[in-house]
């Protein structure tokens, strides 16, 4: 069976009986169809929030097929119900546009996933419609008053770093001129599109405190300059209001369910390279206040993933994780130790071992933030028996519990093992992280932390552009923001070819940009595609729907 | 109090009790929150809707304001309701872009709207969204073949008609050149944006019977021609069946109330020029299904809405209305005889008396369809006593019932006598309506029958051009489609100058276009904006939300 038929094997239970579980009554819920439902944010109790166990899922470098952190998040969450206690998963929620293109959706995997996956990975409850509302009503206020005579604010087109969104992989709206047509089709100016999930309106979401936090980061989003290099902001607009309007109902976690009916939360999908790459504070803060324990993951490997949990979320949220679960995959380690990509499901003891420091790189990067952590290997069929034990004796001789998580094969029966072991970390650790820099360390400080704690590098570089651009960040007042370098996640370094555990490499920051409403800066040490495009053979052609409703292709 | 305060003045009812009052119960419904819930498609019952009685409300040659259909819709529907009928009014769901342009929402007005007005005017239930992907989803699907080295369709992007959509009034979005940005960004080609409600998406989903006949008209829709000039179609690209995927919430009709707690019906809302401007063949027949009475109004004035109501939709659908109610105002009629806009508010027997041609001639070519006629006279505070007399004297030496229609000051109430007049109309009814033309009449007949028969016009004249797309469409075998005449709502002709009641001219058909997935040709008789712009002062700067979530500003 596909991901699709086993997820339509199981009998979603109406999601007031999800609710129900933890405590949540059904009028308390704002219902979009039967299986998925708005929490309202009155939910959230930072006072109980605090004495809850949240637990980072994060993973190795990854191969371009992921190290399946939500397949393992989702059957860590089912096995800890098993185990008594009462779990939520809070997870991002996937974005639309990829389904289109190559691969299906990004719900988990198997029988650890959540439904209704078919909703969930379409339009859901609409919560990226919401945002690519927002920022287009921003870009068209732009547009707009670029073309006002009244009330013309003296934008100077050539400098507006804002662009349009829209969740679709569609390459040809990367770069576009708009604005043609004459005197009443606007300015003619260069511009793009980013899919939406690389929208600042998406970070900012996720980094939000409230509805009026909300709107206070909308106000402060950099648009560009003027004329006269004065910089201008979403609030010279009065556009937050409106903006933040349309959030009102995206603001609000959503609800679902795991394939063993344990409760789920989604809420955002920010992109892990140039944003925090996690879901929603405001999801973890309603999850840590309705569970006993929260599982949760960040984006790409430890190095992008957890680095920016723990320095940007957590930070701002005053979250602090009781356990992280490294995931791990035979076959990821066997291509760090130089396997081909078609060769990973052939047994290869040697190669396993050649690709360990990439798993012990994790492991000791980690270990920088003070929490403990614990090795999920999860498990392919095509793992042999060898491989698996040298893995988690591997695990054990470095003092690192290490379980086989089978949350792919058998939900959350498959994870029991590693649930134990979480149980057992994250009841024990009574000390908040420790960051990898402060806020008062200046950019550079900030950056050169990471990359020598979390990366393993010597130095760092900045190109002349960069450098000028880190100059302007200074002047705009944006030098105590975090930071949220964005690479290649294919390796710890910045050079994606850089596989396994890479040393004696420095990493090149290229070029600066902000998020001023989302409130971090971005190193870039790399290239970031914001719209992707769909291939040769798109996943769309495949999908359809027959005359009952009943959906096919999706996977 | 203003619309919005009004519309929050009232607490809506559970939807749930809404739904039970036509006998639907709760697990039948798709809660979108506690006061929306779609209704789902096996609730259509084609024999019972036969019995039913569909009430259509059109009304004269509008000024830029509207004649206020959409008011005098939900005010018959409650005065139906208190005389005992089972009512439901069926109407279009409003389009987002223009909330933060010009005006307010769409959604009746004063003690005569649908409710929850807020949600309804933004995101509502997510159709627009829906249609806006699937819209899109074609169109990067277009250039992703453009772009393909192996699939290659051939399509010359100089010939691509389908354009993208978004459901924002963004005047940059008009004229545009996609693909930029060297090999990887796409081949660059001049393209644009419409809004949503003028995709033919949105005009597809109004006349689709059920989810396969979506599908098989998404299939249908023409792109563009090959190098070697044979047409592309959606099918061609295998769109239909993702898109239709997109589409299996958008196609249930959605369920909410009046303020006078009586079950309305929203779903679609395509434009009322190039479109057939009316809600969903689904939403009307699901209307009929449920009620012993259906109100429902189309676009602009009997022109254009009626016209197309009838030869388009009941056509192709098997309706016919039982009565049809002409929505008339005494500032309008002033209008047309010859009073400036800004001085509509002061009393003027001579200029009311100067603009009855405008309601006679609507009068007059209704009658062509066999129907009958009520006239509703939308009160205004500002009409005076002796107008009121006037036009309703005028009306009863015609022969035509005709009542005063308070909806707006007094909802339900304000709407009895209309009620009254349209239930006698509607229960004396026997036979169907009579089309303007036939389907097997050429296209040029079906022009010259409604400029004649509708318009009053004295003859049709076409464009060089004109008649050169006519015999491409021809050649494409669409000439058994009906026409969708696209000109100007502000005139009974095709100049927009000419209020009242024009006299011994011909309209000019510029352009034909077609909608081979809608199933209709459209000759063109002015200029058509399909994507609006924000004014000088956009109405978002005024919109704002509270940190409990209450919205200011939206009216």
């Amino acid at each position: 069976m596909n991901d699709l038929q086993i997820a339509n094997s199981v009998n979603p239970k109406p999601i007031q009986h999800i609710a129900k579980q933890i405590g949540v009554s059904t009028d308390q819920l704002e219902f979009y169809g039967k299986y998925k439902a708005k929490l309202p944010l009155e939910l959230i109790d930072e006072e109980k929030a605090k004495k809850s166990h949240l637990i980072l899922v994060t993973a190795i470098t990854p191969t371009p097929a992921g190290e399946g952190k939500t397949t393992v998040s989702i059957g860590l969450n089912d096995a800890l119900n098993r185990l008594g206690k009462s779990s939520i998963a809070v997870l991002r929620e996937p974005s639309l546009g990829p389904v289109f293109g190559i691969k299906g959706g990004a719900a988990g995997g198997g029988w650890s996933q959540v439904i209704p996956m078919e909703d969930i990975n379409l339009h859901f409850t609409g919560d990226f419609h919401a945002i690519e509302k927002a920022n287009n009503l921003l870009s068209a206020l732009i547009d707009n008053n670029i073309q006002s005579k009244t009330r013309n604010l003296g934008i100077d087109p050539r400098t507006i770093l804002w662009k349009r969104a829209m969740d679709m992989n569609d390459r040809s709206l990367r770069n576009l001129i708009v604005g043609l047509g004459g005197k009443n089709g606007g300015m003619p100016r260069e511009t793009g599109f980013n899919i939406t999930a690389a929208s600042e309106i998406m970070a900012i979401l996720c980094m939000s405190k409230d509805l009026e936090d909300l709107k206070a980061r909308f106000a402060r989003i950099y648009i560009g300059d003027r004329f006269d290099g004065s910089p201008v902001f979403a609030g010279d607009l009065n556009a937050q209001g409106a903006m933040a309007t349309l959030m009102k109902e995206a603001i609000m976690p959503n609800l679902v369910q795991t394939l063993g009916h344990n409760p789920a939360i989604l809420h955002g999908g920010p992109f892990a390279n140039i944003a925090q790459g996690t879901n929603s504070i405001l999801a973890t803060k309603m999850g840590l206040s309705l569970g006993e324990f929260v599982v949760t993951e960040a984006g790409f490997g430890s190095d992008l993933g957890a680095e920016k949990f723990f320095n940007i979320k957590s930070r701002e949220a005053g979250l602090s994780p009781r356990a992280v679960v490294l995931v791990a995959t035979i076959r990821a380690l066997k291509y760090h130790g130089g396997k081909p990509l078609k060769d990973l499901s052939y047994p290869d003891v040697d190669a396993l071992e050649w690709g360990l420091p990439n798993l012990q790189h994790h492991l000791d990067s980690l270990k920088s933030f003070g929490i403990p952590v614990v090795v999920a290997v999860n498990v392919f069929s095509s793992d042999s028996t060898a491989e698996k034990e040298l893995i988690l004796d591997y695990c054990i001789k470095q003092g690192v519990p290490a379980a086989l998580s089978e949350g792919w094969a058998h939900g959350g029966e498959g994870c029991e093992d590693l649930g134990r072991l979480v149980i057992e970390a994250a009841e024990g650790t009574k000390s908040a992280f420790q960051p990898t820099y402060s806020l008062e360390d200046s950019v550079e400080e900030k950056v050169q932390k990471v990359a020598k704690t979390i990366y393993g590098a010597s130095g760092v570089e900045y190109s002349t552009n960069a450098k000028k651009q880190l100059k302007k960040i200074e002047k705009l007042g944006y030098s105590k923001f975090p930071i949220c370098i964005a690479k290649t996640q294919k390796s710890i370094s910045d050079n994606e070819k850089l596989i396994g555990r890479p040393k004696d490499f420095k990493i090149t920051i290229r070029e600066f940009e902000f998020a001023a409403g989302a409130g971090f800066i971005i190193p870039i040490a790399g290239e970031i595609l914001r719209m992707p495009g769909l291939p040769e053979v798109p996943a769309a052609e495949a999908v359809d729907i027959d005359r009952e409703g009943k959906i096919s292709g999706l996977f």
